[in-house]
């Protein structure tokens, strides 16, 4: 297929384009509204949510190609740009050639001009990203991957690709896929009658990885500062609009750093990307606001954001995340009036207690209004590897929760003590023996150290506005779904 | 633990540091050398392959904590940067307070300062990101992948994270892992006596995916350019240096080019990728090319590289790759030296024939000495999705051959023309009813389009020079090796 004139995309004509300029634009239609003299199509080419307007002189186009542009058909077309006579967009290409790549059927293509709910989108996740939404969710996924990407690599972060495949539980915690190329319907079993693992790929027991944080410490006990990023995995049987089987993540570990070091990067990288999506995703993210407020007219007022989903990201970029420890989060959570007038679900009676999200939610939304980093939490609600402090009580343990999210990062400063490691580990019965890799770094020129993990998926929800889970990944996969 | 004075990486320090100037540094110790009145500490924070030398006055510093400092132990120290008097660097640090953070005892740490085998440090991966080597691998390799994704990033490309988890097996060709919750000691059947997969977590059977291909040309299809960048799994029983059970792969795909353009594309990308090596990984590729220089010393004089690795990567930079179709280098292969004398351990006989390794190899580093492009290969040994050429023989595909590595990308023009591509999965007996949804971007607004993948691993292999796929990806699997 040889043009004429190279293919410019949409996005580039609409930002500089000059009047006069003989251009050839290839994409999708999205609408189409002909009279006798004249057609106007809506092309979209998904470089930006915006549409180009093609003029067409329609008595010079014969009848059967006029009929096939409809709604998601691809066309090709040369023409040349003009400012626009009418209202909507500033320029519009006068069509002097033009293309049918591919048809589409208006009796068969399930996407026409109207609106679709979020839930008939799910069962043709294959085409959802030609619409408006999951084009605009597309556009801004990628580009907070791309702002960590450049976050991270501005401050000399190594990108770690830990492994998937792991013979390892990192937390001891959260359900896990079991990974084989054993024949299921014919399991080798050895002499005491269980699965004979030796005959397995790997020749033992094999999942898919909960969590990169292990492996990047080892990594960040080499290099300093390492960063991980991609999937991971949890077989938890959770239907919800926060639960993916799986789901990316973001994992920082960095060697000589404390705490306080840890929620400043935290904070930082979240304020990195907030403000990247809203110096580069402009237009994406004017139309996520509208379809944010177009749906929530429709809820109960009580149940509609004080702040718009514009207003929010710029609320998260300019004001300071307040740091509080639990036990001061546990002093309010119990004086507040949603305990004292036993509203919440699970009343706050005592310290230890380990927060729900109504509790978050209370702190986040209700009390600080702005995003809230909780930090010492009790030990005995949280992981085995976190750095325990004098108190006896408590670890130095830090989550950040966000309005309308909850939590979105968690993480801590590690146990770089190896005694006190072992100690916790026997306590939690964390067999030693399958870790003695993960103690080799307590053991051999151990340093202070501290790491996090960001839910990305959560984050393209405070970014899009998006309330289901579900709809900011490409293809979902939650329990009984693996389709595409 | 607070510190007088915040830690300055040793990159800085090396890059730009000032006479005179009060830092502190924190790393680990790669080697000790005292005497009587000073000791000389080379210190490795991993900012970057070159060590600090720390200058103590050994006199003053109790004898414990002198004796402390050994080889992997972690310390932390406070000094002044001046103009070193010795050979071998130019800055030193006069170290005024030193503290040990982590001792690494010198009977059991078991990476002393000697030359230690590739073998022996695969069985330790959780310990050799700490030697200079792998030290150097992870900082080209987390280079590359930034490259990566600013390449396509600044092309307008989105970055599409295409699922692990599939019900689908891309290419109907390479084994796959199955993945599954069900309890492999007692595997639920159903009335046929076959695996219940309806009992299963997706309710069906479910795999790693081999290829985000498919996926991508769905997105490719909506929003123009994507690129995956992920990783990929194979159950091929292969222990060889060349191939992983789980690696990376990048999958560019884009609608509207053709064969050509994706071979432009190809092409740009791997320069890019090379010129961004030399620029910004200058001192941890001199230190690879002189690696491989004194590896290769151990080697027959007709096993070595006619070219350094530094030479090799400029030669890529700045020479065009030759772009010939299979049919020619068939002719080439023919009349070949080798072929006459019957070298080959698979002799050209006829067009069609599967090109080995041998041959690639013979076009890539005796015939052209360059890197080569073939093109439309013939479709007996292609996938049934490449686009099939007029000719009724080939596709056009193309494959793009490394020195030393062999092919490190592989692509096509996909067949967008439904009627072509249902009659290629038919006489290939490939279901259409489970790729319903990949036959619907075909049915509803096709357009040409393309893309290739590109093998990671061989990326770095060709960029470090490391002749073992398993040293260039931090945790290898391979079978019966999960380890860490």
């Amino acid at each position: 297929m040889v043009d004429k004139i190279r293919r410019t995309k949409i996005r580039q004509i609409l930002n500089d384009g000059k009047s006069g300029a003989e251009l050839c634009v290839k994409g999708w239609v999205r609408t189409k509204r002909a009279s006798k003299n004249v057609a106007f199509v809506a092309l979209n080419d998904g470089s930006t949510i915006n549409n180009l307007q093609l003029v067409l002189d329609a008595p010079k186009i014969d009848e059967q190609t006029l009929r096939k542009i409809s709604t998601g058909a691809s066309i090709s077309a040369i023409g040349v740009l003009e400012e626009s006579q009418g209202a909507g967009q500033s320029v519009e290409l006068l069509v002097k050639e033009i293309k049918v790549l591919g048809e589409a059927d208006p009796e068969e293509y399930p996407l026409q001009p109207k609106r679709h709910s979020m839930e008939f989108l799910r069962e043709i996740a294959h085409l959802r990203p030609r619409t408006n939404t999951f084009g605009a969710i597309l556009r801004v996924r990628h580009e907070m991957a791309y702002a960590l990407h450049t976050f991270f690599h501005k401050k000399g972060f190594v990108n770690l690709h830990s492994p998937i495949l792991t013979a390892s539980d990192a937390e001891g915690a959260g359900e896990t896929f079991r990974v084989t190329t054993l024949d299921l319907n014919n399991v080798p079993k050895n002499d005491e009658g269980h699965v004979d693992y030796k005959q397995d790929f790997f020749e033992k027991e094999t999942n898919l990885t909960v969590s990169g944080q292990l492996e990047g410490e080892l990594a960040a006990l080499a290099v300093s500062e390492i960063y991980t990023f991609g999937p991971t995995f949890r077989a938890e049987n959770s239907n919800t609009t926060r639960h993916l089987a799986e789901f990316w993540m973001v994992e920082p570990e960095m060697a000589f750093y404390d705490l306080d070091d840890n929620m400043d990067l935290a904070e930082e990288m979240l304020k990195y990307m907030v403000c990247h999506a809203l110096e580069n995703c402009k237009d994406d993210l004017e139309f996520l606001n509208k379809r944010l407020l177009e749906e929530e007219k429709h809820k109960p007022q009580n149940q509609r954001s004080e702040m718009s989903l514009l207003e929010r990201l710029q609320f998260v970029a300019e004001n300071d995340f307040e740091r509080i420890s639990y036990t001061d989060a546990i002093e309010i959570l119990k004086r507040s009036k949603p305990n004292q007038k036993k509203k919440f679900q699970y009343l706050i009676e005592e310290w230890g207690a380990d927060l729900q999200s109504e509790h978050e939610r209370f702190l986040v939304e209700k009390h600080f209004k702005k995003p809230v980093i909780l930090f010492n939490y009790p030990k005995d609600i949280k992981a085995f590897y976190m750095r325990q402090n004098d108190d006896g009580k408590t670890v130095a343990a830090m989550d950040v929760l966000f309005p309308g999210i909850g939590e979105i990062v968690g993480g801590s400063q590690r146990e770089e003590r190896l005694s006190n490691l072992e100690k916790r580990m026997e306590e939690m019965n964390i067999p030693k023996d399958e870790l003695e890799w993960y103690l080799d770094t307590r053991k051999f020129g151990t340093v202070p150290h501290s790491g996090y993990g960001l839910g990305f998926e959560r984050m393209i929800q405070f970014v899009t506005g998006m309330g289901n889970i579900r709809d900011v990944i490409p293809f979902p996969r939650t329990p009984g779904n693996c389709e595409f």
